[in-house]
């Protein structure tokens, strides 16, 4: 299993006075900003937390924390925060192919989450030197031994995106890995809807998304409505839907899966991202969806329990302990 | 009131190798290591956390958290690191008394600490730029304000602190602060046993410590008889005791203050750090001592509960909520 998406350190804090709302930030999404904006964001925040993240590097930090063998595709700098990135994944066991930006291509991206009192985590991202991933950063050697392929929505922010994106997709095509995207985000789905369109049409086999990503991709006003046209593409798809669990798209019909119980939500940072975990890594496993999908639950419940997106605890233990691997 | 301490950012990983033991470090203990060890040492490490730490810092965090009016002074380096913990102090409240090293005088500080299983914490610091505190860095600004000025007995591994603390008590004796003395580390108290006996027999007002720490000062092998040695000097003096709670020396005798129940002990590292916030805070609202460290045990509580040193909830609320504010 490998992953493709942006590298990003998540600078992370709690936010009880709604400085993210100062800020022009949209509650529970990703908003990007400029290199100049940074101090700025950072002069807002409280004390802060730094911990490694990314979306789909988070997914790909739980699969590791659940046994498998995985790799990620990403491009940082040659920085401090690039080094810290490395090895937080590196360290867990994941195979790298990390590009380092040239000194004028800006800094290692980073992350800024406000985490309010509800648990909902508010993201203003600076892409940095993750937006220099380019066509020719893009290698064969971890796509080729992948049976699933994990592309992340928010890589249509970068600038050279679409040529990379094509070309991890032919290599999966070409050595049979499945293809599975993440929706990333509402916005990004807005920004993007045209090529997200295409890609799930052609390219896709696996799709993850959340309720709000899903309706904003087919304009629909309705869960069942995506639910009949995803069963029209003939995709395999995942909707999560937080404390209600996720729905999963089968031959027969929707099923739904209960998210975990968890008896304090803390940060809901991750959620969506270790649900991947659990869902992929299981597919991978040959499990049916509906068994993935509990893994995934599984994995949600554990991140959402804590600050950061990345696993504190052992999830190959966890999942072992409830028959679920 | 105002602390004096090792500026310092922490690395913060979980061990379950036990990788602390291969370095060669001190379970629960701190090991001081060197510029050209702080490769190994994180490469050692699994994925890790980054946030301020430094154990006076941590109480005077814990003081602002409090709702407490506190200051800090220490030294860190022109750097990330060093403007994080700034920025993490400030946005807090703390009024900063920070100096800034020479560019030749090594980065701002850091504390490699490894969580293992059983939430202890074991820690490898590089003092860097905090060791290069001097006597010229040390104004009475803050002090002259403070009821109490707390000093950390890890302050002796720096070169020139000596003189240091001596400008600082002798402010603290001008302006009627009492001086508040953390013992810091059994280990520490090893190196520095005769300038502590020193500055505790003379200077001091308020002697916080635990248990192998007091023990090790006065050489003794039972608690009992430190405090006796204790009351012979007239301190009030604390001495925490982990889940035991803490014994407090009052004119009556010693008063043992129960530890807050918890249900999962996450992460040691901070415990006594954040006892002391709630016992000086206590102190110099006019608490009596036992009130005081049941204070410091409300807060302890806290900490132990998630990963890293600096309080995670509104300690005021918190405190308020049970009665003790």
């Amino acid at each position: 299993m490998t992953g493709i998406g942006n590298a990003l350190l998540d600078i992370i804090a709690r936010d009880t006075t709604d400085a993210y709302r100062t800020l022009g930030l949209v509650k529970a999404s990703m908003t990007l900003i400029d290199e100049d904006q940074l101090d700025t964001f950072y002069q807002a925040m409280g004390p802060t937390i730094e911990m490694s993240g990314g979306s789909v590097a988070n997914s790909i930090a739980g699969i590791a924390a659940l046994g498998g063998t995985c790799g990620y595709i990403g491009k940082v700098a040659d920085d401090e925060f690039g080094e810290r990135f490395a090895h937080d994944l590196r360290t867990m066991g994941v195979e790298l192919d990390l590009a380092t930006a040239a000194a004028d291509e800006g800094a290692t991206g980073r992350c800024h989450v406000f985490i309010t009192p509800d648990a909902q985590r508010t993201m203003a991202t600076y892409l940095g030197a993750s937006n220099q991933l380019r066509v020719d950063d893009i290698s064969e050697r971890l796509i080729e031994r992948s049976e699933i392929t994990y592309v992340e929505g928010y890589l249509y922010d970068l600038a050279p995106a679409k040529s990379a994106i094509r070309k991890v997709v032919n290599f999966a095509h070409q050595h049979d890995s499945m293809v599975a995207l993440s929706l990333s985000d509402m916005f990004c789905v807005q920004r993007h809807r045209r090529d997200f369109l295409d890609l799930v049409t052609s390219d896709v086999d696996v799709l993850l998304a959340n309720e709000s990503e899903i309706l904003a991709l087919f304009e629909l006003p309705r869960l069942e409505l995506a639910f009949r046209a995803l069963d029209e593409l003939g995709l395999l798809a995942v909707v999560t839907r937080g404390p209600l669990g996720a729905d999963v798209l089968t031959s027969s019909g929707v099923v739904s899966v209960p998210a975990s119980e968890v008896d304090e939500v803390v940060d809901q940072n991750g959620a969506g991202d270790l649900f991947a975990s659990g869902f992929l890594y299981g597919l991978a496993l040959g499990a049916d969806p509906v068994e993935a999908a509990e893994l995934g639950s599984l994995c949600a419940g554990e991140i959402i329990r804590h600050l950061g997106a990345r696993p504190e605890s052992d999830l190959e233990s966890l999942a072992i302990g409830v028959g679920l691997l």
